[in-house]
């Protein structure tokens, strides 16, 4: 605290990441990663982009980035909207989309970033729980409000709506922005990209960080009819002219154009997630249905935090939230098959 | 034009960054790159970053980088903060540190962003008057306000104050943060880090873009006391966890630490800036002093929109403001020895 503060520094309650330890032999499962390195293209645009041209600024409109997501959606170039991964993209479509009078909607269980964007920018907001069987039903979403923002795949549960769903909720908001948070999407969930031409109030919002093997790199995109995108760029251009460098640009190009890599390796974790299901299904988890790179799972016998800190002692970390609801449940993002083995052999002692 | 903006996005005047044009055997005098490039150690380092690890966050800390930068400076590391480009600390320094009641003062003449920010926040300012010489007089900043921010050489042009100067400044609103943007203080102005230790209300800011030659890379940083940082933490831990990608962080270590590199290169353009000081002097110009890696110059007999046009018809490209008081200057950005004659060169048939 201190009075040089600006009074909103005073009032804020920052978002916690999960940790990034340095830890050797770690079985990292906390952050929802990529078990898989990125394309080897991507690897090799960004060591022959590192040169003398980093004197220069970047393009600030990343031109070949948003052309090269542009045909693989099939959308426009002015469509897209790129920025310093999904957070910062996300950040922008709070201050410029989704401050309206009317509270502004998303689930109880969430992301739970959504509350402290509110936070920065003053947003009014209403958490809509989730149902009995820990599912988003878009009908709970009825009634007047501000705007609209949902996750889909959900996190931290991984439950997917379909693209119907997607699609009565933007269709029962035509005057509210709804914006879907596709950040889990490519691990089986239905894009609402082709819902954008459609629908001048929807908003889809994905990243590299996932199914690009990316996080490191920081490239997220939303993809909206013009008007909702020049929203976007007015608050980027008051805000930071290059939020994208120069390697982040041609390293996500040569990610995004390489569909083969993306492929097998989304390929990959889906077939671990499914493998990892019935090895926590045999242990005797609940796990809810996912559609995401990790799985939410309990057990009946063993509160959450005790599990989560039995495997860090075992160097395994998963997410854990101490929050109503959910406390006892575990975020275990999909590592390779010996991950996932480590991760269920330090299970065993734990629920034996 | 949309009702789906927030009402912010409608009032906003987006900041117009200088031109990145692509074009064949073009003198890009315009936006004050470096004409060397970066560190052959920031490149290397780049390079063996570049692979499978970028599958995972970046350190949302960057703790390498702040060390570096404090080792170098002789603060903490904890009295570092690192963000993407200058551009979002200055960002995230308008919003947690320059709201406040009373208005922000600036100079009239200056960093064409700050106006931007403000708009961005809802903060109310006030622009100082630049002297006749178009200097900036601490005294004029007396009296009650808000908050201060300057950069320190000023921009677009090029003068410094001395230490001393800032000194009194900073003593003179002891209850007020005051900001000092030194994105240029490497080509011959005198830093104000030496004073944070003594001064709680001083927050120094300072880019790799210009005298590391990492525009490219987006890298900028501040210095202040911890409570100052803080602010600024939470801010971005409200915003973006992660800001920093990996490849920055390691690029910008390397960089730091190559001290050799530095000094060679920021020598090389303070002696073609003297060089084409008196080649424009010859010419006729009224040049500024500069210390900065650009000079401010205007001609007695010709309007600075002719210039900067003429130019631009003989590929070279320098920075024209059309606004009052400095619509005759032109910002040219010291190039090679090369680049400068070629300005001078084409100068030359537009002002004989």
């Amino acid at each position: 605290m201190s009075r040089f503060w600006s009074p909103l520094v005073h009032r804020l309650t920052p978002y916690v990441a999960g940790e990034q330890p340095v830890v050797q032999d770690l079985v990292k499962l906390n952050t929802n990663e990529n078990p898989y390195g990125p394309s080897p293209r991507a690897i090799a645009a960004i060591r022959a982009e590192a040169g003398d041209g980093l004197r220069l600024y970047p393009d600030p409109h990343a031109t070949i980035l948003r052309q090269a997501i542009a045909v693989g959606l099939g959308v426009q170039a002015d469509q897209v909207f790129v920025g310093n991964g999904s957070d910062e993209v996300l950040a922008h479509a709070f201050q410029g989309l989704l401050n309206h009078d009317g509270p502004l909607l998303f689930p109880d269980i969430t992301y739970s970033f959504y509350p402290v964007y509110c936070g920065l920018y003053g947003i009014a907001y209403r958490e809509i729980p989730i149902d009995a069987a820990m599912q988003v039903d878009v009908d709970d979403y009825a009634g007047p409000c501000g705007a609209i923002i949902l996750p889909n795949p959900n996190a931290p549960t991984g439950s997917a709506l379909p693209l119907s769903a997607i699609r009565r909720l933007v269709e029962a908001h035509p005057d509210q922005v709804v914006v879907v948070d596709e950040a889990y999407v490519d691990f089986g969930g239905e894009s609402a990209v082709p819902l954008v031409a459609d629908h001048p109030n929807l908003l889809v919002i994905q990243t590299f960080s996932k199914s690009r093997s990316l996080a490191g790199l920081r490239v997220g995109f939303a993809i909206g009819q013009r008007h909702l995108i020049e929203a976007l760029e007015r608050v980027k251009d008051s805000f930071n002219s290059y939020p994208l460098d120069r390697l982040a640009i041609v390293g996500a190009v040569a990610s995004y154009e390489d569909t083969g890599w993306f492929e097998e390796t989304r390929g990959r974790v889906m077939a671990s997630r499914q493998r990892l299901f019935e090895a926590l299904n045999e242990l005797g988890f609940e796990i809810l249905p996912s559609a995401a790179n990790f799985v939410f799972a309990r057990h009946p016998a063993h509160r959450g935090a005790d599990l989560a800190k039995g495997l860090r002692a075992q160097s395994v970390i998963v997410r854990h939230f101490a929050k109503p609801r959910i406390e006892d449940f575990l975020r275990i993002s999909i590592g390779t098959d010996a991950q996932c083995d480590r991760l269920i052999a330090a299970l065993k002692t734990l629920v034996a």
